[in-house]
């Protein structure tokens, strides 16, 4: 077998620099460039930096957030799980309501997915939190309903809902309308946990090895 | 906003039959061809079975070992938290040995990452498990270097490492030399968490919907 690259912070600069050589990043301010490159990191894409789309404080916002004890709000236990807990500034909760025992009755109820039905239980924490959607589109689309019902805005709303039913119809909506929420989100189809995780992750520390940015 | 699809069984089905449109799924036999539908359907991209390498007897032998109650070994918890334990059919379990305390100097003794040393903490239940990677090259390289070394075979390598550094050359290496193990993965840089936790359910059970096929 041929020799491979052991060393984790030469993977990690070898990863960022080709990331920073093969993707367009000149339309990314600092704040949103590390985002951009945890998210292309973490998906294998460069591409993906011509589909994302951004409000033009969510970075700041969410950053703020995070430094001053704001919850994660995820939508599933993967999102949860990539997040580098070490990393965030506050110690901040990272919370994932899905299996939560309520939640099967309240999607009967409602006739939605559990996904949906789990957002329901972010109810008092959803004021300035971070919210990180990387599996669900019903969780997005309930998201923004209950925003429109007047429930209290997120800071920023991490839009990475992923496939062939409602992803690209959720994120499109979440864009055109982010009813008073800082946001950032890949357009289309594409998406997932690692991206959502990938993204609280960037707003939470600098690139590993590129110190602060 | 407008109306959305919110039925589990609607969603799934929707999801399904798109990914049965769009993809070029003719070259997979059955037991395949599941597997290539929960890949695409936790991506979002239907091309990816354009880029998928197997061993001929890879489903098969993943089944067997599953219904056996072979354990699912996993490079990363975003993979463990991936895989819907209700669907394992012999309540086998899913091993993640990366934040095992033993890790970190084991890591710097052999001079390689945390992904490559947890690999080692896997000997003992490595003879016909089931083994899935979505996120380190390392672990992947790793792994195969082991094999060399006399270690026992996985049944199935489900090889989903993704990123820039080691990911496609370590997926090259497997289906190059898959030293006794059946194996399934996605060429190149793309891969992730959800693909290869994505995998694992789609040996371990039927597509949502689909019944036995």
């Amino acid at each position: 077998m041929r020799p491979y690259e052991k060393d984790p912070a030469a993977i990690y600069a070898q990863s960022f620099a080709t990331v920073r050589a093969e993707a367009r990043l000149d339309r990314f301010d600092p704040a949103m460039q590390v985002v951009a490159v945890r998210l292309i990191h973490a998906c294998g894409m460069v591409e993906i930096a011509d589909r994302l789309a951004w409000s033009q404080d969510a970075a700041a916002r969410g950053r703020a957030a995070l430094a001053g004890g704001a919850p994660v709000l995820c939508d599933c236990e993967m999102v949860a799980s990539g997040i580098i807990r070490r990393s965030l500034p506050a110690g901040n909760p990272v919370v994932c309501t899905l299996n939560d025992a309520a939640v099967p009755d309240r999607a009967s109820a409602l006739g939605t997915t559990r996904s949906a039905a789990a957002v329901d239980l972010w109810h008092d924490r959803l004021d300035g939190a971070v919210v990180a959607i990387g599996n669900a589109p019903t969780a997005l689309f309930h998201l923004l309903e209950r925003l429109d019902s007047g429930w209290p805005a997120p800071a920023v709303i991490l839009g990475f809902p992923v496939g062939f039913v409602g992803a690209a119809e959720s994120k499109a909506e979440l864009v055109h309308e982010p009813r008073g929420a800082g946001f950032i989100a890949l357009r289309g189809r594409r998406g997932g946990s690692a991206m959502a995780a990938a993204a609280v992750n960037a707003l939470a520390a600098p690139l590993p090895g590129e110190g602060d940015d």
